[in-house]
């Protein structure tokens, strides 16, 4: 009933219509963890610099979160200086890869009783390690990006082959495949192993395609998108946060990790960096999710 | 417990990365028409030339679509030609108004004891005299597109003031409003007196606002798109046939009306005219509705 998540931790400066920041808190691990920590212990694994804040530690050791996977390596924190014109696309302005450039992912032997795992997008090559390290985890996710299936495509989908869950949206998926209808390209990863493939549709939703089903998600409707970075993170982790206390992976049980997962992603992107999943209330997340599941003409599986 | 449909009757050249088709039957009032009548008793109103091939009349007839209103003046039938290059948008090559450019919409005074209406896309002068001549409906609807929104936006404004349910497609909505917020945008059109805006996604589907809720529906997952002509024009058809027969627009209406204009909608594009749609096998629909309803994890309303 713990989650084990490894990715990036690190400093981001964010620019977008709404304001900006500077080296606030960030990383694929930091959002998901944040997420994750609403449903269960969550055991992260990433690295900082001998600069990484103290608070920062503080927040996620407040959350609960497991911080002996984090390791502190000497040297510069990873940074990203990212800019958004349009919601959906972010344009790198400078990567700092500083540690990250050499981090190898341990997974502390305390970690190894947790069952399930979620593979932040870092390195196919790292994510591999991490797999090979790990063995009778009940749920395995992985996460990656478009950078990474450019540049090696066959690890990227070795990593799928070996994972029960796969977050990737459209334009990587199209991308992966090669294919343009998203259905057909889901089937095409099924294909590969995976039980489930959650494709993310950014304004749009989200799309689970199993080899018998799917579920179709509608985002949480935004009064104002502030800052969306992390929202796929935040997505992710909500789900494999909530996954990670189930028994199993049935269709009752991923409608309800889509749910949450949707409505934590829609939180964030209503501030910059992770304000506003930092404390999360859990009964707001309910209310959310009841409207969520009143919009789509659902009911609630009591899950 | 009737529908009374005003729009376009045509013939389409329609070219699509699948193949083409010349002078097949088409318009707005046809598609409407042919996906309402699974539902209630369709009356068209609409104009062909003297070259109307009668086979057309007599498939609308075949499906008890009462033809009073279907005007034949002297001269040719209306006539569109077009191409997708892609599949959310069509690029019109020719479009030959013939009778339809003096085309006067009179309501047959049998059609008076209607409840329902909807008001396909034409000129919203002629929708607006429709609406001057028609009183006491329960639900009157139209639908636009942006040519009309560039060239009278006013005047579609005046149509919208006028109606209780508005259909109308991302793009169409963002530009009558002003805003890039679908939701804010709606909200601006609820503003005017409709009592529910329909926004059409494309791919993605479709999401109803009102006052206080929404209703988010996944477009249904097609194998192959031959040819989308249409789709909008039969969604609203499926809609407003299954709400005409309801005595009321509660949302467990607009859910099912949704539902079955968004399955007809995916088998209208899955042929080029109107093939698939003009032989419409219901209990093919209702097992798509039940899918539609499952991958959502909905519940059926009994509605």
């Amino acid at each position: 009933m713990s989650l084990v998540i490894v990715g990036s931790v690190g400093l981001d400066t964010i620019e977008t219509r709404k304001g900006q920041v500077t080296e606030a808190l960030g990383g694929s691990a930091v959002y998901g963890a944040l997420a994750a920590s609403n449903f269960t212990k969550v055991h992260l694994v990433g690295v900082v610099g001998d600069d990484f804040p103290m608070e920062h530690t503080q927040l996620l050791e407040k959350h609960d979160i497991d911080l002996e996977g984090l390791y502190r390596y000497p040297g510069k924190t990873f940074r990203w200086h990212g800019r958004y014109e349009e919601w959906n696309h972010a344009t790198t302005l400078k990567t700092e890869l500083n540690v990250f450039a050499n981090f190898s992912p341990e997974i502390p032997l305390s970690y190894r009783k947790c069952r399930s795992l979620l593979l932040g997008n870092i390195h196919p090559d790292l994510q591999l390690q991490v797999l090979s390290s790990v063995s009778n985890y009940q749920f395995v996710a992985c996460d990656t990006m478009n950078y990474w299936i450019g540049l090696c495509p066959e690890k990227v989908k070795e990593v799928i082959s070996k994972v029960h869950i796969v977050f990737i949206n459209e334009e990587e998926i199209r991308q992966f495949s090669g294919q343009l209808d998203i259905f057909a390209a889901a089937r095409q990863l099924l294909c590969l192993g995976p039980e489930c493939v959650v494709v993310k549709r950014g304004e749009y939703g989200s799309v689970v395609v199993t080899r018998d089903s799917y579920f179709f998600a509608p985002a949480y409707p935004i009064a104002e998108v502030i800052d969306p970075t992390g929202a796929g993170d935040t997505f992710a982790g909500g789900f494999m946060g909530y996954l990670a206390n189930q028994k199993e992976m049935t269709m009752p049980y991923i409608h309800s990790a889509v749910r949450y997962g949707t409505v934590l992603a829609a939180l964030d992107v209503g501030a910059f960096s992770v304000e506003n999943i930092k404390h999360t209330r859990m009964d707001a997340v309910m209310g959310m999710v009841d409207e969520l599941i009143a919009w789509t003409g659902g009911e609630r599986s009591g899950l």
